[in-house]
C-alpha cells in the first residue's frame, strides 16, 4: 500500500483481463534448442539429476529469460518426479524417452506410495525458492504438474507411445484398479503443486499431454474430474494462486475443460483454430486462452512465422490472452527465431 | 425397372436419408482380430504381397462379412500403395510398420512419377472387380484411399511416426517442393479411386490419418483444399458414387471438412462427441455421419460396450448416420465382441 506495485502482466491476464500486448511464455523455452542448455545438461549425469539439482535447473530455468522478453518461467522439471516420487523406477533413455516399471496390478499399484513424496520432491522446492528469488519483477514462476491421466498413461504403458493402448484397455478391463491409480495420482499432484505455490510458485499448469487419445465418456472420468477436483481443492487453499489446465488434442471437447473445470486459463493446443476457441469457449467470461503457435513455425521462415503469430494474436483479440505455442518448443529451432517471435510480440505485432 | 430393387442401406445413408438400424461397418474389419485372416496372411511372403494378390485379398476382405452382419466391405488394400505404384521402394517390417525411401529433396520427387500407377495398381483393381461380383445384394462396395498429405508425411518421414516433424517442417521450409509432391499424390489418388469406381467400387472413402497434426492454415492448404478438388473432381466423372473423408484428429476443424469439402459423408474419429458433431456439423443438410465408438470398449466388458453403442446411436438419432469405430479393430479384439456390438446393433440397439 503506497508504493507503486506494478501487477505482473501474465497475471493480470490470469485474472480476466486483457492485457496489450499480451503476456507471452513458450512451453519447453528452456531445453536443449539453446546452446547454454546443452553445456548445463553436459554436467549431469543424466536428465533426472538436471531435474532434482536445484543449482543446475535454476539456471536452466533462467536461461531464456536472459535472451528474450519473457513473461513467465516456469520450473525446469518434468511431469514424471511425480511417479518417481511414489516409488516408480524412472530413467530416461538417450533419444528414446522416459521408461518406467509397469504398473499393470494391485500388485504394482502397491508398490507405490506417497509416504516419502514431499522428501522427494524436496529438490523441486528448493528449485522454485530459489528461482523466485532470482527472478526480476515482472516475470511471474509457473510451477506445474502432469495431470493424472497422464501420469496413469505412462505408468501403466512404461513408456511413450502413440496411442497408449495398455492404460486405455486396463482403464476399461480394471476401472477400481485404474481409478485407484488415478486417485493417488490426483492426491499426489494437489500436494506437489500446494507445496510448489508454498515454496513461491505464482502460477500453476496441468498438462494432461494425451487426454486427447479419449473418447468423452473417458475424457470426462480421468481427465476432466481429476481436474476438477485439483482446481477446486488448490483454488480452496491458494485462493491468489491462478491455474492453466492443457488438455491437449481434445477437440471440440475444449468446452468441457472451458465450462466445468473451474481453471482460470485453457492452454491450446497447435490444432485448435483460435478463431473458433474465442468464440466458442466461455465469451468473454470464460477462461484466458493461451495459445497456440505451430513450434514448427519457429523452423521455417521468419515471414510466416509472424504472419501467424499475427493471425493469433487477432483472434484472440476479444479475449484475455497468453500467447504460446500449441506444444513444446522443438530441440532444432534455432533461437533466433525465437527472439524474432519475441520481438516483434512485443512490439505489439506490428 | 419394375423388378423391385432394393436399396442398400450404406448407399441410402450416404444419399442423406436417416436409415433405422443403420448401416454399419467397422474401419479395419478384415485384419488380424480374426484368426481365418491370419491363415491366409501366412500365405502370403509379405504384407503387400497379401495386398496385390486378389485371390487372397478378396479372401480377408469377405471374411468379416460370413461372420457379422455388416452393411460394407472395404477393399483389403493398404493406403502406401499409391506412393508404392509411384515408385517408391516400400516394405512392411513385422512389429515396425511401414518403411519407405524418404523423399526430402527435388531429386527425391523425380524418382517418383505416376507412368505405370493403374499398370502397378491393376491387381487392386482386380480384386475389386471380383469383389463386387462376390457381394451379397445388400452389402456396398467401399474404395479407398490415403488423402495426399497423409501419404506425402509417410513419404517424407519415410516411416510412421508421432508427430511428423519432417513433413511439416519441409511443407515450410520448401513449400514449393511440398506442393509439387501433394499435387501429384493428389492426381494419383483421384486417378486411383476412379479407377476402382470403373471396377466396381459403390462409395469411397478418403483417409487423411494424420492431418491432426496441423494447425488451420496448413491444414486449409494441404488437407482441405486437396480434399475439395479430390472430390469435386470424382463428383464430376462418377456422381452416383458418394466419398466419405475421414480427416483424422482435427477436432474443431471439422466444420470445414463438414461444410467446404462437398463429400457425402464425414466419419469422425474417437475423439469427437457424436452429441456435438450432429449438432454443429452442418445440421440435418450436412455431410451423412459415420462413427466413432472407441476401438478399444471392444476390449472392455461387453455391457459398457454397448452403453457406448446406445450413446451414439442416440447421439446421432437426429442425422443421416453410419455406425463404425472412430479408428481401426485393434488385434487384440475378440471377434465375440465384435459379433456382440452388430448383433446389437442390426436389433435396433435395444
Amino acid at each position: 500500500m503506497g508504493s507503486s506495485v506494478i501487477e505482473k502482466p501474465l497475471l493480470a491476464a490470469l485474472s480476466g483481463r486483457r492485457v496489450s500486448p499480451p503476456p507471452v511464455w513458450l512451453m519447453r523455452q528452456a531445453g536443449r534448442y539453446l546452446p547454454e542448455y546443452r553445456a548445463v545438461r553436459a554436467r549431469a549425469r543424466d536428465f533426472l539429476e538436471l531435474c532434482y539439482t536445484p543449482d543446475l535447473a535454476v539456471e536452466v530455468t533462467l536461461q531464456p529469460l536472459r535472451r528474450f522478453p519473457l513473461d513467465a518461467a516456469i520450473l525446469f522439471s518434468d511431469i514424471l518426479v511425480v511417479p518417481h516420487a511414489l516409488g516408480a523406477e524412472l530413467r530416461f533413455v538417450e533419444g528414446e524417452g522416459p521408461r518406467l516399471e509397469p504398473v499393470f496390478d494391485r500388485a504394482g499399484l502397491a508398490r507405490l506410495g506417497a509416504e516419502r513424496l514431499h522428501e522427494r520432491l524436496g529438490p523441486v522446492y528448493e528449485t522454485v525458492r530459489r528461482l523466485r528469488r532470482a527472478l526480476p519483477d515482472r516475470v511471474t514462476l509457473i510451477g506445474f504438474a502432469g495431470a493424472p491421466w497422464t501420469l496413469a498413461a505412462y505408468l501403466v504403458e512404461g513408456r511413450g507411445s502413440k496411442e497408449f493402448l495398455r492404460p486405455r484397455v486396463l482403464a476399461r478391463r480394471d476401472s477400481a484398479l485404474f481409478g485407484a491409480l488415478v486417485d493417488l495420482l490426483t492426491e499426489s499432484v494437489i500436494e506437489f503443486l500446494s507445496a510448489q505455490v508454498v515454496a513461491g510458485a505464482e502460477a500453476l499448469q496441468l498438462f494432461d499431454s494425451w487426454a486427447g487419445v479419449l473418447p468423452e465418456s473417458e475424457l470426462r472420468r480421468w481427465c476432466l474430474e481429476p481436474a476438477r477436483r485439483i482446481v477446486a481443492t488448490l483454488r480452496a487453499r491458494h485462493p491468489e494462486v491462478p491455474i492453466l489446465v492443457f488438455p491437449r488434442g481434445v477437440g471440440a471437447c475444449l468446452r468441457l475443460f472451458a465450462t466445468e473445470v473451474g481453471a482460470q486459463g485453457l492452454s491450446l493446443d497447435t490444432g485448435v483454430p483460435m478463431a473458433w476457441a474465442a468464440a466458442e469457449l466461455g465469451g468473454p467470461s470464460g477462461p484466458t486462452l493461451q495459445g497456440n503457435l505451430d513450434p514448427v513455425a519457429l523452423l521455417g521462415p521468419e515471414d510466416r512465422l509472424l504472419e501467424e503469430a499475427r493471425a493469433i494474436l487477432l483472434a484472440a483479440a476479444s479475449r484475455p490472452h497468453i500467447f504460446n505455442l500449441g506444444h513444446g518448443v522443438l530441440p532444432e529451432t534455432p533461437p533466433e527465431r525465437v527472439a524474432a517471435l519475441t520481438r516483434y510480440l512485443k512490439s505489439g505485432g506490428e
